[in-house]
């Protein structure tokens, strides 16, 4: 059987796992909750997750969420398929985990924060986005990726010179700004 | 050549690093860093951590940022001394990492934001807390540790049945708030 992910399409954790299951080529069941009615905060699938959000990750008796912790399961359950995603090497492993986290607690704080300006008010909310914090926004934006650049001179991806899940993290963000202003001020490289 | 750290003895993400090495039996050189002054947002430092903030990791060749990166690298470096901190199967591994993923992304932010308004703002600052942000921030913690005495009713530990890093990087944080009114509030487990 299948492992199966829970989650919602319009989610950006949720789209890390899907991603990571397309580059491994591993087959998964998708099982969508309605986020608008609050599916996720409730029975059944708070067995699943207890904080109430998504992704969560189920096959035969293992069950995982957080969705960079899937992310790494996948990589590391299907090592042979697809694209690494990861290293073995502890020298190198480190550095990929640096910018792991680096993606989960630099830029996606700023990242989500835009993702929820310009892309959730406008097209799910039909609200204006709040024109001082998406400027505000951009300049952090902007101070994340000069180190971003610095980086990739030296190697050519951020978790070393291979792809990683250190890039991966960033792809369902980026998705969502780059239809929006977020592409034009900052240095979003395209996709 | 034992590897050094650059930190603050103040700072959580700095004393995380502090205990793996302590857990490890492992020595390291202390490099203290004045926070006040911003040494941390300052050549030479920030060409160890681009991003201006501590620890910075550096053992010859090896340079590496991000708390949580620095822990994984010394319990992986170190698999065969002091506590063992990290699981190797990946069955295993996996709960590890969520659990890891579960204190950075859902208790930190909350224990940040308490250890703040609780230690620094009347300790370092010399300022008043603010009490609604410290009511509302309580209950934000409860809802968390809610969830940790369902876990933890199931496992001896939040990783699985052994101390690993899921535990260990709640350490400094917990032991910020023990001396506050956040201990009588919540349900910090005495340490």
């Amino acid at each position: 059987m299948a492992p199966k992910l829970y989650g919602s399409v319009r989610s950006i954790a949720t789209l890390r796992a899907v991603v990571a299951f397309h580059e491994k080529c591993v087959k998964f069941e998708f099982v969508p909750l309605n986020l608008t009615t609050g599916e996720q905060k409730k029975e059944p699938y708070l067995s699943l997750n207890p904080f109430g959000k998504v992704p969560a990750y189920v096959d035969g008796d293992l069950n995982l969420f957080e969705s960079r912790a899937i992310t790494k399961y996948i990589a590391f359950e299907h090592l042979g398929k697809g694209t690494g995603l990861v290293y073995r090497d502890l020298k190198k492993m480190a550095p990929m985990s640096v910018w792991m986290d680096v993606e989960a607690h630099q830029y996606d704080p700023v990242a989500t924060k835009l993702v929820f300006e310009q892309a959730v008010k406008p097209f799910i909310m039909k609200m204006k986005p709040d024109s001082a914090v998406v400027k505000e926004t951009h300049k952090k934006l902007g101070q994340v990726l000069d180190v971003y650049e610095a980086r990739l001179s030296k190697s050519k991806y951020l978790g070393g010179d291979e792809f990683t899940l250190a890039d991966l993290h960033h792809l369902p963000s980026m998705q969502y700004l780059k239809g929006t202003s977020t592409k034009r001020c900052s240095k979003l490289a395209p996709m």
